[in-house]
């Protein structure tokens, strides 16, 4: 038996956990893509609870830096920024229930080299930026092409190839009535990237609108904690998601379930404010779990929880802690 | 001769800082308030460069705060706070120019008491929130009713009347392909509450979106620096403005002007963010209007700047740099 | 009659305000000056509640930048810097007590250019620092040498000519077991850089140790709000203080008081939490003064608090949270 | 071969590595324990490089939370809190060297319960603090006793048994000219909380003082990642250490160095520039290991850097940057 039989999306999804329909979303079918979280577009798929979606990503540049003797600051055009894939709207989903997200797969897509790194200016985390306004000369651009090979890992050179360790680096529902863009992660998901949104892993995320508009871009073939010049290895992917919705599950900001642990996101600046989302909502998760009250929970929790820093760079930065589920009792 | 036909809004603006055409924009031909910046949203009104509009502005609880006894967890209804005026289409206005409003009049509206205060769960400088989350119990639920008249000032309670010094709370332009709540102060403007924005003054918007979409609302009888508890003495009023264009002037951030002074807007978290991001664009305006270098500047605005902190409380800081226009030779 | 008669320090203070002995705290006096805020030095000086001190100061670089051609890398020798008079004993100070410092004077001492503003690496607030470190190139290093005078006031350049507002920059009494390096400001005073520590204020500072351990320094002719490169119009002077010592009131952090408002004073990074401490410390000070219950006064200086920047640069950002004297009824 | 034949301390120490006299720093050899970081105390030891100390550790308490019915409030006595072992004078040691403290082993000491948890007044990562200062009501004080056992682990109850994982909650050098809390983290060192500071790694401290001025305490035999609530679970423990040093190797923050990863140490608030701090200085000892220029090595630490988060407590934020030596080619 699998784990994900136990997991929360199997016992209480309205698909039970049970994949159905699976749809394509190719680029064709996706036509333009979508640089905001919102509910103003109109949805390119609608699917049903259980369904499977594999959708065709592009990278967080839509495919604009092609060499490395490219300029981002030539190719890229803000706030053209990070396309993302959907909407999709999700029949049966209405404010105060759950989507649940078990994510599949998430392949390379596209000649080589598929994979793109990149400086760009005042945007970064060991560099002024547009937030952290300094009088600093910027970093030189700079543009790198990696070889990504979902067996063989990522050729860093010739003497380095490092793991391929793939994730969606942004994913998320509709605010209610914002329309934000996927630049910005927050408390319905979006730019949080977190390494942890990986195949095998089920994100739950708050649905703030009928349909939920699900959306999903910005796959990374793999990322460090933090995400620290601002770019992963940013790669177009065939990414396949299987859909569950949670009927009257209310959440207020993102979750994530693996075999062996629960995790809660928080996004936020200062990061202290992401850290205090991420263990407040992992605390109540923990007392709802275990029966433990408030104090107890706290102290515990202290213990045994972990930290997991999905970014320091974009307009919020994000955060997960963790517990194992074997502490659970 | 007045100072205001030396402003930046005069020698530069499209109408040549002169009054156009006068519009009311009252209750009936607003209809629907908005509680996003954004450019989605119909035009309640299209105008000419120098068109003077009078707003009747609702207070940021849209009046449901009507006694001392409302429980604002009760009244109010996320994320529909804030009630905008607008969308106001400017003819002419395209992304890249500065869209110039001057501020002629903020004038308490409707019955007695019309100033409201509230403590609202979470939400304040000197609390707990869910940003800064924390398990403490939240402070109780509060709601004030003030009289407030523009001759004689906020009566507090009988012993203690305070001043009338309206301004505008919330005022700002659409993002390009945003729609961010009208609780979020910003790059465009937005809930800044910054009290400088006050009757005679002028405040620069960098524009976005052709038409500009001016938005403005949430205007207060007095509030202190940071409004602290998150809620100033909160009225519905007319607000008169006179708008005006500055074609091809780009800015990144608001600006303001008064007779005696210059100041750059910030609004980030942390705190730091909104002072490095006001003071850069101030260090840059005064190198402009000055001709001293970036260095020489920088050295020299850190002895005669001033400081300005608007709010403590929103989902991002604001902070107001400012130099004495006499300091510009 | 003063103000000065119906202060705190003239009422509760156990020289009941009155000027006692007036000592001379000149260089030869002090010897070697200090670094540090703690109890570790010995005393130069004992004095009885109501004494006035003329301390000569020395400005923060203590001399060492004594040409536009000097560079501070070389010159400065960290953290050998921020020179601090002191510690000067006073008499029946104990740990729980407040000492009151009314400042008489600041006065510029030695030969022109008495001034000196410079240009720091990785120090200041438009840089990255060794805190917000960052990969940028640093800006260049950079030496200003200014005439100061009391009357004529700050020469920049020939066209401009700034006011003389001298404070002093870094004041305060040692902590109990630690001895902290005086570029930083905390509960105990020291550096906090705030501008309104001027002649005709007084600043109430918290006993922690026998003896109190006063130190001074760092006087400025001149500071903006933030004191944004790091700098301000450094200088040294003859400052002449007036302390008093009030038994038994016990505050947890600096306050002041002028003719016309209460100032209390939180040093923290990031900046909102020196805000926070300010505003609390405020809030409890006003309802001490007032009567008014916690939410009350709260709501009420939401409305009237004022806020000044003092430093946006040093290990903690100091600011200041004040209500006109007016207002407390 | 050990792993430790290759490490740095090894390879460039004065004791290449190898153990020398073993001293026993014991209760009594200590007599009065420490609460500040600095070289104003007497050393209780003086060593050679390559020694090994074993050191009679107190729980950060100092024992006076006894029973679960002790109130913090009542037993604590601030600043007399996480006492700590030292000053150890290693010979040799001066200003600009770096000592390597290489941990052998952390075992719980005295009579169960050995371990200590406790809730502390307007302190932990969940609540409001002296420093994010609230007027919300702290949550209850309370305190824990647990069964610590270094084979069976800690017990904290009957169902749940957690595992020992001990390490040095505080350990570090004197600054150079200060004296600083116990409860501090910073460049030197101090009250980290990093759980990596365990049994098989080795730290490396800069040295600022001749003798360097050694301390350690605080050690833990559980914590999670950023010590939530404050409180880790604190117990009386005989750690031992051996002491290398290596002459004219200059660090400017902690390191850390395992079998299998680097790790660099940096302490600040806000969290972001704790992390800025850990992952400039991981950049720059990356590019001295691999010979990578500077954007190269951004661009890949970015990839495969991890982030492990010490305290979001103590009055500065600790947080671990690391990479895995594997990827050091």
């Amino acid at each position: 038996m699998s784990w994900l039989e136990t997991s929360i999306m199997a016992t209480k999804g309205v698909a039970g956990g049970k994949a159905g329909t699976h749809h394509q979303l190719t680029e064709e079918v996706q036509g333009k893509y979508h640089y905001v979280y919102g509910a103003y577009a109109k949805p390119v798929l609608t699917i049903e609870p259980g369904d499977v979606v594999s959708a065709e990503t592009r990278d967080a540049f839509e495919g604009a830096l092609k060499t490395e003797q490219d300029k981002p600051s030539e190719k890229l055009n803000m706030p053209y920024l990070n396309p993302q894939n959907g909407p999709i709207y999700v029949n049966g989903a209405e404010k105060g229930d759950t989507l649940a997200v078990y994510i599949k797969s998430v392949l390379p897509r596209g000649p080589q080299p598929v994979g793109t790194i990149a400086l760009i200016e005042e945007f970064g985390g060991l560099v002024g930026t547009n937030n952290t306004a300094v009088l600093n000369k910027p970093l030189p651009e700079k543009v790198r092409k990696v070889e990504v090979d979902a067996e063989k890992g990522v050729k860093w050179n010739d003497k380095l190839t490092l793991p391929y360790e793939p994730f969606i680096g942004t994913i998320g529902v509709a605010p209610e009535i914002e329309a934000i863009s996927s630049l910005v992660p927050d408390y319905y998901g979006g730019n949080m990237d977190l390494p942890d949104v990986a195949p095998g892993a089920i994100i739950y995320l708050p649905v703030n609108k009928t349909g939920a508009y699900l959306h999903l871009g910005d796959c990374h073939a793999l990322q460090g904690d933090g995400e620290l010049c601002g770019v992963a290895i940013e790669q177009p992917t065939t990414a396949t998601i299987q859909v569950d919705l949670i009927k009257g599950m209310k959440i207020a900001w993102p979750r994530l379930e693996t075999e062996d642990m629960y995790m809660t996101i928080g996004s936020a600046r200062p990061m202290e404010d992401a850290a205090r989302i991420a263990y407040r909502e992992l605390v109540r998760w923990f007392m709802a779990e275990t029966g433990y009250e408030e104090l107890e929970a706290y102290m515990l929790v202290t213990q045994i929880g972990k930290v997991r820093l999905g970014n320091m760079v974009d307009p919020k930065y994000t955060l997960g802690a963790s517990v194992l589920k074997k502490y659970l009792k």
